[in-house]
């Protein structure tokens, strides 16, 4: 995404509907010092008032497997329903680094692919990339996975003499679609896997940004019954960005070359070791305080970010709607995600890597080219619109500008 | 070293002489809440008084290269004589990720290998090992680079068609040997690596360890006159580890497959970008206060903590001889470094991982074995004492009980 970041570097004064950035309205850098006191009470008490140790946890190197994995699995408990053994969680870097450890695992041999339904999230194309695991692109629909696709890539790709090992997926509002798979769809999904014998990585970054009062569809972990799903989580949206902590749940068991037992936790801890060592403890301790301030739950400690996201999405939806009436022709149509950070608009022309910079250099506004999300390089007629960290008015501004932007070129 | 972790906590009331943690008496964490707020007091100056831009700075996602970069340069120029454009800085996820970062960079095919001092540090192996990059082991001397077998390893390498892209080393107390290069020895290595045509990875994490008063000898970077040297930082030994904070200074230019020019710094970032996406911002924060509150100087920052090891590594080193005469036979020696965390002890008996566990179990100490080092996992009459966390009371126990373990097995 570095062109996406240069466009943006150059044209400061574009109003940004590319970034999926959280928003920012809430940051308090006086909750970051509390946090940290949170935990480290937490971890004075735990240690029967030994506050020596309570510090070295917090400030020395630390376990590489993290030191808040006892508080992540009480917040998957809380707030996915998901029972997770804290000895299969490994605290990371963000949940990028969650995905590189994983994949890294996953390959052994240069026979080993992955799956992911594109268009995809750009940092497991990334991280797919760095560990030389070629992506075997699955189709996706407006409801999720296309799952007869997803057999029959599986298939060729045996055939051709790959080894699938698992598939990428996002099922609450994925980045860059929008797309919420529903709960058949899950279930259907992990028979499939059963069937073909591949893993489902699941990531849920934005499953909490649903709509107010509807009940969130369970993941695939807490529907998981066979230890088919790892789990990829993050603490960016949900958290603190500035934390950049994230984890993943891996209760798989591995054979090792030995004839013992392990579990891919304990393998991604190794390779950790190797990357980064371990994840910064104070980082993990202002994550691990604002899970003990808010009873576990970060679902309800981020009740007001979720309303300023449905908020945005409405507003963007009712916006879209004003600006492009269903009459017009050519018809500009988009699709409507009921939470998350994204949604995709069809133009009636191809929106390139060119044509953003012209968006942005003579109408003042920026979004995604799709093309990003498919690793091919190929223009398309589709564009990814954020709207998470924006305020109404910058939203407002935002739509008039693509909206003439649209206009010029379609 | 997950043998060694286990052993540790197997026997949790031996005294280590294992582990090579940084001393913990100087834990503070008001300290860490003092930094966070200096600087963000610094960046509401530098940004004209824009609260709202510092808070993001330090609490959103941020650049990939960091946010501490000309913090970092101003540290290096105060501390180190080293010249560097912030530009070619990466802040990383410890000195660990830095190493996997510059490793994953030079690995192009699977024809590019590493050179490494053997015995060498055992993250070195790790990363290079993650990228699938074969090391070639080079010798060692009492005085740093055997530069002649050097040359002889680079040579038969690229008969063989391998292509040795750079050397990894530590001039300043080396992990595990202890050993400093002088000055000549630096300057000969530079030499030497401008004919091989091979980069030079510096890592240096004890250069501040040394003898009160004695002037430090200068890193290889800043004796580097043509950008041969790429320079691994650490802030775990001198900043803080649980901040977990690193930085490479990579400003080597680079061709890209377009024609276009680039700093090896900028392909970092893009690797850095699908691994961890960037450092997190608080904890790279809480260094960025370390520094200012010290006018970037951790060499003056680190007084007392290289008072603590100084004074620890001269009674390690009157413990020993008082405990192993010169006249005694069979005659145990152990090398004598002026500086850093380690030391390297010659026993007259092989001392792997078998007898690691005879000595935690019947002696109550422990000591790494030299094999650890090598990465060919065959046991050696070597073992790596390490006494940088210990207090004085801690220190003469361990060497009785190690002295005891010696004369059980000599």
């Amino acid at each position: 995404m570095n062109f996406l970041n240069e466009v943006a570097q150059h044209y400061p004064d574009a109003i940004s509907l590319a970034a999926g950035r959280p928003y920012e309205g809430f940051f308090d850098l006086d909750a970051v010092h509390r946090h940290l006191e949170t935990y480290r009470a937490h971890l004075v008490a735990e240690f029967g008032g030994d506050t020596q140790r309570a510090l070295c946890t917090i400030l020395q190197y630390g376990r590489t497997k993290g030191i808040i994995h006892e508080l992540v699995a009480r917040h998957l408990a809380v707030d996915e329903g998901i029972t997770a053994d804290p000895e299969s969680i490994v605290v990371t870097v963000g949940c990028q680094e969650a995905v590189y450890l994983t994949l890294r695992a996953l390959r052994v041999t240069d026979r080993d692919a992955l799956l992911a339904v594109v268009p995809s999230y750009v940092g497991a194309h990334g991280a797919a990339q760095l560990v030389d695991m070629p992506l075997l692109p699955v189709k996706d629909t407006p409801h999720g996975v296309d799952v007869a696709d997803l057999a029959a890539v599986v298939r060729d790709a045996r055939t051709a003499g790959l080894r699938p090992r698992a598939l990428y997926v996002i099922p609450d509002f994925a980045n860059p679609s929008g797309v919420s798979m529903s709960r058949e769809a899950r279930e259907e999904l992990l028979r499939v896997a059963a069937e073909l014998d591949i893993l489902l990585l699941e990531d849920n970054p934005y499953g909490f940004f649903g709509a107010e009062g509807e009940p969130a569809v369970p993941t695939l972990k807490s529907l998981d019954r066979d230890r088919r799903v790892v789990y990829l989580g993050s603490f960016a949206k949900t958290g603190i960005p500035g934390a950049r902590v994230g984890y993943v749940l891996a209760d798989q068991r591995v054979v090792l070359p030995d004839g013992g037992g392990s579990t891919l936790a304990d393998q991604l801890a190794k390779i950790k070791s190797m990357l980064t060592v371990n994840t910064s403890p104070i980082a993990q301790a202002v994550i691990g305080g604002k899970l003990l301030e808010n009873g576990f739950s970060l679902r309800s400690a981020n009740t007001a970010e979720r309303r300023v996201y449905q908020a945005n999405l409405r507003q963007v939806l009712d916006g879209l709607a004003r600006r492009f009436p269903a009459h017009e022709v050519p018809r500009i149509i988009w699709n409507t995600p009921t939470g998350g950070f994204f949604l995709v608009m069809s133009l009636p022309f191809e929106a390139g890597d060119d044509l953003l910079e012209v968006s942005a250099r003579e109408h003042g506004v920026l979004w995604t080219p799709m093309h990003h999300f498919y690793g091919d390089g190929r223009p398309r007629r589709t564009i990814r619109l954020s709207f998470s960290h924006l305020r109404p008015e910058e939203i407002e501004a935002g739509l008039d500008r693509l909206a003439g932007f649209v206009r010029a070129h379609a």
